[in-house]
């Protein structure tokens, strides 16, 4: 059982983070998987996924999957994120990210997220993505 | 001297990449400067610039630079992008990007961004990206 | 099936990266496996395995999973290597390393290796790595 | 003034960390410099410096920056690691680091590294790197 459901975590989402982008689709131990409806707004030359618009939805399902283990908690910050994409992201496919939690610390969380084009197998982006948990939001 | 000015890189930007974020402040040889004016879109919990937000204008202001290098190229893409977050950005001030790049070659740029809030001297995050020139667009 | 068993990558390896460490255990499509048994030139402060000796078998560990697929070439090179460090890797089990390519394109080969004390069962370490392959040997 | 002159720390790494590789140059305000003569173990097909040789030097040199920070301290441990290739780095030349620190905070020191052959212009490698220091070390 997680500690929050998707629609818990999206009405928190509402409140603290209005602007985020993406649907929650679900969470399991240490999972989240969201999706984007891709507009105009998020594309690139090419008709492709921008960069930026994929990094964004990988950023906020890792922070579902966090969410969804320890509970609404909106100081948890990224402190890194490595991404490398791999294939252009359709522009007319919604964009599907997979978050999983690897290690969970005391003041680090680190995961693994793959982005998909919606029907497709292989992932358009890989990222890797740590997370401060609150303890440490004084660090600077 | 440049290949392209930031005044013709803008217009060039205008046309390929409509939905981008931020103005070009200058380009230089290998170097490119931007700035984003911070809205409520660009927040995220505790009124500090968004990750995601952060990400976007150093990617963009690498292709930037890149631009001002070869000249008008719509399809040079990332192909991996690492930051760093380092500090709080300010929501009340606005974000500066300086690109450099530190490798140029036939196929690959390779490059490191600073992000500042404007008036601070510690860099909020550091970025290093690698974009694949268009030779190398066919590669999947 | 493979292009080399993992017997015909320790003869090619032997012949022009001596210096490696490691064994391989196995190779599968896209995938391999190996093991570096631990001596005190791998060990840090704290009685643990040391960064560069993870950093080091991860690297070739994807080699040989690139191997497995293309067949010997002496001049696949490392372009970028990201990894996280999870938890302290025991100075008293071998180090076992799991290698598996994510895309294989025409000139950039991408993949995730992870990294186990032996008997194990979360990671040590995941790491991403970019390999440019030999048409690219003259990109700069 | 640093807390540990390059002196104290090589002493220091001697007693801790024998098993490392390369000489401390100088060290300054949030600096290091060190430098490793390449021997044949250092090679790689090609007869250039291998990857694991660049990572291993980077990650000792920006250790060496931090204790010239905080002091004698083992237990500063490495979290992450990003590494760009850039050139060949000459086998018949030292390999030189200059380690930079871009952050100090309590729990985490992020800072950059570059690799050069020595007597050449451009970096052979850019790195960046986190260490958790030792309040930090039980976090698991």
């Amino acid at each position: 059982m997680t500690a929050m459901t998707a629609a818990a975590i999206e009405d928190f989402l509402d409140e603290v983070f209005p602007h985020r982008q993406g649907t929650i689709e679900g969470v399991d131990t240490r999972r989240a998987t969201m999706s984007l409806a891709i507009e105009d707004e998020h594309l690139r030359p090419g008709a492709c996924v921008s960069g930026p618009c994929m990094l964004g939805l990988a950023d906020v399902c890792f922070y579902v999957a966090i969410l969804a283990e320890i509970g609404p908690e909106a100081m948890a910050v990224t402190t890194d994120l490595n991404c490398h994409f791999l294939r252009r992201a359709r522009g007319d496919r919604d964009l599907i990210a997979n978050a999983q939690i690897i290690k969970l610390g005391r003041r680090l969380a680190v995961g693994k997220v793959e982005l998909f084009s919606a029907g497709e197998e292989e992932p358009v982006a890989i990222v890797t993505v740590t997370y401060a948990l609150p303890d440490q939001e004084d660090d600077d």
